[in-house]
């Protein structure tokens, strides 16, 4: 049934009119000054609202295991929260364990979110192993699969991490057909070293999980990971950049013209350093990877975000609970209770990336709201290889709609908010701006307060070559 | 009467998508997926074509008086030149005389323009001079004429340059305001020197004026009017940026976040200094300010438009003919036969900038399709307070439009070309791309090779907020 | 009389050993490990002292007049302060009046110092005017008048300040023939102004000095003046150098091996301009060109005096006292009680600087103990052309030479020096490290706390090549 | 015996000057204007001459072994053709096997050196296994044994590569006791790829020993050692530094002030990679790592060595035959026949270097003679803690001296030098300046053509700090 949003101020990356916008068969039918609606359409006023595409989350960790902890969030309860923050397309992980094929990680993926997304949701593989059959299946995954980016690790050591040449070779096989690597850059044998004697000197309390991870090792990391794209000829990607040592190497070579693109997260722009000053447990909330950075980066980040230096704001959704046995999640945060380096890493973020991005970057004039919506939805589309379909407001599109209140107040809490985390980072921040509806493609699924969604509604997006931004 | 645009391929800074458009009135209407035609309804097949927005060219000098010559276009001849090339609005000057307001010179602008232009038109004041009086006039220039953009020349002495308080005056009072100055940076103290040096020393052929101008000395006003503007606290611009020697600096405060712009033209992307390396005359077809520049700048300028270090493409169209007495101008290019400080600076432009953009930038795949979009129309009309009427293809903006064919083929030539010029610098190339249809304000102008536009039909635009890019 | 002074440690800018040396003629004689003293030789005990070059400062001002004042010191005065500073020669200025010739202003400045100099000393012109004749006179004086360098304003206009093409005709001509030119590197058009609107808004009091004289603007100068330079092909120096805005211009030509030279000067190093916040005329003491600058900049000045990206440490002593009649001295700072831009620019220094580098910066670990002798005294001299006759302790070079003790501590006060000044900046600072004697051209002039020295037996001394360092 | 060498022009890396200095007891006696002689002291006349403190080499590899073979010189003809070429002292290598004490490498090292060497040298530790006892023994090692650098290498994966951690355990150990870290920096593991896969594809040759190493990759193993340096706060050296891409880092933190050296060798001052475009065996001559790089380097070198951004040259002198069997050595060049990987890595050149830095820094008005001195001599004694008994001419050093005739002529050849090896990068080149006369701790050794040195008579010469350059 088609839908008819009258008379909203529509938001893309580059325009900002009033207009109407009909919805039809899961597509942006037409946009006009005035259009009619026909008998069979449902008109919804969008006077004073902001109608804007969908969000696009591209990097989220829903059911993700890893070691012995599993984040808290299922695809069911993480795109409900993604939903109600503004985000109608993630794009999740499918892990590929070793001596495995990426194609098995993706089908795995692809299983377990099947049923329970209620938000369409793309993969990225995490590769772990490269040998030359890998590199094929990779081949095959962005030609046939609709898998075009492959994150690797260049931390954690004897888990995940790969050597330099398992990054340089995926690199040149996928950029030669279309794909990009995303790099996890924090030198994995140093703040192997530094936590190991940290412990040896008895500090285990969350904060030394800050200190063990210097910002001039994710600098080193950064740097290391564009040289290596460099020789490959390839686009690189930086997932969760933090520091202003890997800032600068970003901002170098993208003035060089160089394909080098970085995302970073909320709580990077809204938190520092000064939080591993304190004792106690209760700094493992802030216990994500990388660390926070000191408050110079974070000011650096902002004027990233404003000049394109980082093309985008993901949130590297990651929720551990605070509460051992919250909703029966086990192996939470409090796994490390008595070694920092055995807390679980990560925070969530999805459902509030919208809002705060909104209340901090375009209320406080740091960003402009056509780059606002950039951030947040075109820029991580036309990236990640989504773009028309997820990213804007054009006909054609997936109606993917977000209207959005600009003037509504509310304070985030993990009480009312609808991921299983136990707490947010956000917790009492009172904040303008409020998602009021959200459309995919063209079906009401949040409605104020109101879940309309359903598990298994939200699609597997194949996605199409990447870096194309 | 209502023109329906069918089936085109729309291309908007960031989308590009295929869809119909409905103009009405003057402005977009409607954009579907399938618009109905009443019977009142224009039908145009753009299949197989782009729908482009309008051209914005934000630096032209139409019947512009420098010294003892007039640029050989008149608004009538220029304007018409400008909509075959696909642009269907102009910034051009209104010139301040010393000693009076800058608001006489927008009325006289006007004036001039009014019954010749056949697009859209708009103009930045050229300001010689400064004080308390001019200062106030520029801000009521910005608040009640629409025009918020000034002009102030670093070279020149004894003619328009100004020196540097008067720069710094003018940007801190329009920077407070909403406008913005546009400076031609080259030391003009130096560039006096070097010609009166080369003149005694008996070097009068025009290669001298490439060498009369260092790179070096580009560089020097950029970095000085770069800094005025930080002291100032003021957004800044660029005209004609040629020289990787100035455009480091541009580079440098943007990624700092500083607010500075720059533009710059066909010739510089296209043309190099080997031209000065030639004996004779027919160099003064090269004759410009800034001159041509190494090959370096050249490769530089374009990274510079793919990674919006450089955020447009204006044509500095200042053009005199090759040939005394060519339509009866006088006081043309052979005026310096025996001084090449007598040659009027200045070439034509305003009618290939479109294609060799698109035919050099996109088609080479140093640009984007979008980008080019960006650089032609989107940018200029952003900066330069003119969206969203102009630069965007969006329900409810100016129905400038233009089918633009990007296969066909076409050889461009003074021959065939509209402007009054005798010449241009593109005589003979070869270029994939062309401009089919042109409509101004919903009205069909350009049809293939007939023009159905008229003079006096353009208006003068009234501009709002610069520097809101 | 022959003097062996046994038994020190000798410091160059290189070398550290301790032996004897014999001193003859008003020579280094010899250097040994155990110099035999014939019967007419005066043997000195240096056991536990440093022996220094003596030190060079070249960049004083003394009986200088600027507008309606005169620097307090006398050349009398003003070179004994110099000695019992360790300063055993001086590069003072000479004026050269418009419309008349640099030489006409080297005679004036020689007849003025003659008789009354008690150490060595040589100056450089101060060129407020350049045209042909100018020019050449420029090249006479390198060539014949032993007068290598030329101190040029971009600062204070309608006094001294010139343009940039005189500038770059200056460089040029004295880049061909040895000499250097020395810049004032502020930019004083934008000052002017600046003045001139703080006073209009009744801002009348000292602190508004160091408000109006912006970093910004000695960066922008600092960078045309390079660029001045680079396009002249010579080398040029800058005077008392003092913000990071201007460091990093010098830092980046210096990586190029472009020859830019820069001085900085005690007060940046040890003040900063947490002294403008404060109200009240004694805020005058403070009143220098360029102003103090932030701790960021002190902190770049440091580093750059380890990186040698600055070369030296000069004084820029221009004293005026504090209190109108002190020994007669008027129109001194107080000229200026109601209007700051009268208080007459500029604080003593020349008696303080060997001791205070010393303490600040080899004893605070900044600077190792050679390169403290290289910013005193061989840089200096290396630099304007005294080498090797000043600036090391090398046989056959002049016998100027400095006994220092490093742990003898003492009071900085105006009470106790030399100068004609009524105040110093470092009252009351406790410092390691005394001057306990000093020789000049082998005969003691200072010995603990008698003079020995007489007016007029001072030098002129005739400079070669400047820039070979 | 004494020895009084009269009226010789002496340079250090600061002074300029005649004068005559007396030689006794192995230590610089006396320096003096006209030192009179006793009878027992021989004279030596060195009018027309430069006086020269001693080459300090830190980089040679005599008799060193790697993989399958071993340098063709021994420390008996290594030494001789060094002092040949100027150089008085050597700092080579001891090598710890796996598993074993840098203390024992050390032993091993001096008794292999005792007996042959005939000039003074001292060892750098090359370091191939790190763990708390290695890094105790270290610590021993710089105290007690006068070895206070330590190799470690970023490339040659399963020899002789270490990890980061390793690397970043020795610099923080060392660097806390007065030692320092020098890195070969080439990211081995990349490299090893790339090898692998140029042999997988049949190129043997050993063109690809250069096109299997690239530049990024020794910019990429250079940014990362300073960032590991400055993480544990310890200066860091790098060898045979080739690479523009690696020299940037290297200024870049040089300007911070960061404790950041660098070497660089006479083959990248010379020669650059057009010698891989050449097919054939022959090109094995020119097979040493880092390999030739491209002109642009070439000239940043060059450049560098003025600014001081480079320290010093030395000439990483590995010496292997071109003709398998020369002298019987085996497994030279040829080794490596059908298989470039095989080739034995390195060039003879420590005869050399004085004489072409000279010829082409010094008469090339690249380096001034002062510069000459510092980058052959002091630069390296006193980084290295050798300093002031090496490096310098002054009163109590070793008087260790070479008598250079700055315009003879001479034409380089492998058929006329004193190294065991056939063949010289710089056969044929003719050159002026040449080594006439070298004293080692005041006895002469070599005198024009004649060899009055003796194996066994250099000294291991215990070192003390590093870095305090």
């Amino acid at each position: 049934m088609p839908t008819l949003i009258r008379n909203g101020r529509i938001i893309t990356a580059v325009d900002d009119y009033v207009a109407d916008i009909l919805l039809e068969n899961g597509r942006i039918q037409a946009i006009g000054a005035s259009l009619s609606a026909g008998a069979d359409v449902t008109v919804v006023d969008a006077g004073g609202l902001y109608v804007l595409p969908g969000g696009v989350d591209c990097h989220t960790h829903m059911e993700n295991t890893f070691g012995d902890s599993t984040t808290c969030d299922t695809f069911e309860s993480g795109t409900k929260a993604a939903a109600f923050g503004g985000t109608t397309t993630i794009i999740d992980f499918a892990f590929q364990n070793k001596g495995t094929s990426p194609l098995e990680a993706i089908a795995r993926a692809q299983a377990t979110a099947g049923d329970k997304a209620s938000i369409d949701y793309g993969f990225h593989v995490i590769v772990t192993h490269v040998d030359d059959k890998v590199l094929e299946d990779m081949k095959v995954a962005i030609r046939h699969e609709g898998v075009s980016s492959f994150k690797m690790f260049m931390a954690y050591p004897n888990t995940v991490m790969v050597d330099d040449a398992a990054i340089f070779r995926a690199m040149r096989m996928v950029g030669q057909h279309g794909g990009m690597v995303a790099l996890h850059a924090e030198n994995g044998t140093i703040i192997e070293l530094l936590i190991k004697e940290a412990l040896e000197q008895g500090h285990t309390s969350p904060r030394y999980h800050g200190l063990t991870r210097p910002a001039l090792m994710e600098g080193e990391a950064t740097h290391r990971g564009i040289r290596l794209a460099e020789l490959a000829e390839a686009p690189v990607y930086f997932v969760h950049l933090s520091a202003k040592e890997a800032l600068k190497h970003v901002v170098e070579a993208r003035d060089l013209g160089i394909p080098v693109f970085a995302e970073t997260c909320p709580h990077y722009l809204f938190f520092d350093d000064s939080e591993y000053e304190k004792e106690g447990f209760d700094v493992a909330r802030y216990v994500m990877s990388p660390p926070l950075r000191d408050k110079e980066s974070q000011k650096a980040l902002w004027t990233a975000l404003k000049t394109d230096d980082l093309q985008l704001v993901s949130t590297d959704h990651c929720p551990f609970c605070m509460k051992e046995g919250h909703l029966g999640r086990v192996r939470q945060k409090p796994y490390g209770e008595d070694d920092f380096s055995r807390i679980p890493n990560g925070v969530p973020g999805v459902e509030t990336r919208m809002t705060v991005i909104y209340d901090g970057g375009v209320r406080q004039n740091r960003i402009t709201l056509n780059r606002f919506v950039e951030l947040t939805s075109t820029a991580p589309a036309k990236l990640f290889g989504l773009f028309p379909r997820k990213g804007t407001i054009a006909v054609g599109s997936d109606a993917d709609i977000v209207l959005f209140d600009p003037n509504e107040c509310h304070t985030i809490s993990a009480h009312t908010h609808h991921s299983n985390c136990d707490y947010t980072l956000f917790e009492g921040k009172h904040v303008h701006g409020r998602v009021k509806k959200v459309f995919l493609r063209g079906e009401l699924i949040v409605d104020g307060d109101s879940w309309l969604g359903r598990p298994g509604n939200g699609r597997f997006v194949k996605r199409g070559e990447v870096g194309g931004y």
